[in-house]
């Protein structure tokens, strides 16, 4: 066992538990410290990252990754902005749901309290250190946080900060640990760490997940694949289906709730496909269809059974025909990772079935897939995004950083 | 891979999506149905078990073992009670909650929707069966149980029954579906099945959790140890702290809600003790002490490191004089297994802090921890009860056997 790793998980549980002493506005008053000490330290953070940004370059990584690693002073704007729409947000902790009185005269409900200790491991992007710690000061817990060895310098200078805005606004600096150790021994110490971690949430490749489902004897939030699909329906407008088709696909293809197969139903196929080709081919989509699709579309690629469960994040579209809502539903069940899923179509009945059939995170009716997101659909910042169906499913906001423990008022009840 | 095992999975997928669009009516019918197939097939389902019983009486399994193998005619009685009142609980799926109108027109909402399949490991108990079912079966769900072979005569003529119920009122009959393989094996196949179970229950002896925990790469719901608290404070009511510890302690030693750790105020310890004591003894019960405790009661025996996180299930209890609330709770955030644990106060701010400041799945005022249940907390029936802070603690009931997923309702909103 790693003595220092190990220290750290013990601090975070201790100062978890002093965390859920403070009140709404004690939190709020460390976001607002922590926002303000990223304003002044502008420099020293740029001078941090700069460090890893020169490290990046000696060692040949892609413009895509140090772009993505890059601290601007925009970004720390976006780092501020977090920190005060966590500020706003109400705070979950404390809240008390379905209180009742039960035959024996016990009052019985549930509060609404921090899940304790979160270990979270990430790759390359330093703003998450804020972001993620920003929602899980609000929710009272502690964090672990474990980012690549690639962002080491400046997730060490916006760790700083962040603790300093704790110790300045009397909160626990050890609420915020950052693990420096960037090899994958230091991941396996933190997944047996099970009295001091409660919950452990991945934000990185599949590896890195997989790793982490085979390891862990701590709870996971899974946070892997993004499969989506939009189905366009015979009742669809096709206007708005060819708009909403190629803003899924093309607004931005490498994130996970870009579409990666297109479902058109048979009696408007032949309408359709050609004209969404046409605007794909502006865009530089490949095609890649099934028997179907061929027989409409020349010079596109045969969709291959690896197609319907593949991840592209890329300018590449597989498109299936299919002769009924009740396909639809089937492939998508079948091949979808559970994200994200939408229907085209102005069928009421077709509509209402696809939001109860489909088993996905996010299910749609006449919208793009792009929108699921904490911000997009309200919460604020997010942990992350969830594809298990377990205690959080779509985007990980602040309330999700909580769960729910019964409380009992009594006046001396026993069992018989 | 077990190739019978693995079509288990698939078969009871498919039979969740089937559920997934039967209405409550429909779910009801079947349970109905069941409860009577169960009244009318009594002699069937007592045969089989008297067959497990005679091979546990061979092997030379406990008294206590046979007892809880045992299906008497007051216990299929209980099993048709079940299925009765899970008829009449709420049906849950398809709860909508928290729908709102965002900025660019989308309207956001949540709808609970069945976890998928449910695989649950169980040793002996065999009406754990159709309690299991009944649960899953109204909230939509497949399930897999895994019983342990001591009872697998009982559990196949019990699941026999329940896939009748089932054919007899069109349902899928897959949707139920239990593993005969009741070696370690068939348990490790389950746990590595995560495209066809969402959640496994682990319900056993320490041994199977660990190894559940170790082996699974599906999301557990923890359900361990019971290591519960009882605080009596210096502003108690000494006469309901005395009813309170005892029933806690002795009205049934052996299951997880049962106290297994005593709390007291050293300003009431030199009175309560003593006469806790008394009743102690005429119960039997071996009282350990920490040095404060064997200065105030004599010939007991010290309490150990080990006691404090020791889970006797037994007529065994440590007993610790504190010097305050902080350190009640210090002790009990240190050694709970986070299940019950309660306070007996008539001081409103140190109960209030022992609700909120306890990190634990049910915090009482003033009642004994032995309410802990589905059945008390009025759930009806249960799955188990979690130790975790991820998706349920306490009962896991019917509710808990669904999670929200996004509904998103556009007119054709794009992502700019």
């Amino acid at each position: 066992m790693n003595k220092t790793i190990l220290q750290k998980g013990i601090n975070a549980k201790l100062a978890s538990r002093q965390l859920v002493k403070m009140n709404t506005e004690q939190k709020n008053n460390a976001l607002l410290n922590i926002a303000a000490e990223l304003d002044s330290q502008r420099n020293a953070i740029k001078a941090a990252n700069k460090k890893d940004l020169d490290n990046g370059r000696e060692k040949g990584l892609t413009k895509a990754f140090l772009d993505r690693l890059e601290l601007t002073d925009k970004r720390i704007d976006g780092m501020i902005r977090v920190l005060h729409d966590v500020i706003s947000l109400k705070d979950p902790v404390g809240e008390i749901i379905g209180m009742n009185t039960v035959p024996n005269g016990l009052k019985i409900g549930q509060m609404r309290m921090p899940l304790g200790v979160v270990g979270i491991i990430f790759e390359s992007r330093p703003n998450v250190c804020v972001e993620v710690a920003a929602l899980t000061i609000k929710s009272a817990n502690g964090v672990i946080l474990r980012g690549g060895s690639d962002a080491i310098n400046s997730n060490l200078a916006l760790t700083g900060i962040i603790k300093k805005g704790l110790i300045n606004t009397g909160l626990p600096e050890t609420a915020v640990e950052v693990i420096e150790n960037t090899d994958r021994e230091s991941v396996k110490e933190m997944l047996r760490m099970r009295d001091y971690i409660d919950i452990i949430i991945p934000r990185g490749g599949l590896n890195l997940i997989r790793f982490v489902e085979e390891n862990s004897l701590i709870p996971v939030i899974r946070h892997d694949l993004g499969i989506c699909h939009t189905y366009i329906d015979e009742f669809a407008n096709i206007e708005m289906g060819i708009s909403i088709a190629y803003n899924a696909k093309v607004q931005r293809p490498g994130v996970c709730n870009a579409m990666e197969t297109l479902l058109v139903h048979k009696k408007i196929a032949e309408d359709i496909l050609p004209k969404l080709k046409t605007e794909y081919d502006k865009a530089g989509v490949e095609l890649r269809g099934c028997e179907k699709t061929m027989g409409i579309l020349t010079g596109i690629k045969m969709a291959t059974e690896e197609d319907w469960s593949t991840e592209y994040l890329d300018l590449i579209l597989s498109v299936k025909v299919v002769s009924s809502l009740d396909e639809a539903i089937d492939h998508i069940n079948t091949y979808s990772s559970h994200h994200s899923d939408a229907i085209v179509s102005n069928d009421y009945n077709n509509g209402m079935r696809f939001l109860n059939e489909v088993d996905s995170a996010a299910c749609y009716i006449n919208a793009s897939t792009r929108f699921t997101d904490g911000n997009e659909f309200g919460l604020g910042a997010e942990m992350g995004i969830s594809n298990q169906k377990l205690h959080v499913r779509g985007p990980m906001g602040l309330r999700e950083l909580t769960s729910a423990k019964y409380i009992v008022f009594g006046n001396g009840q026993i069992r018989e």
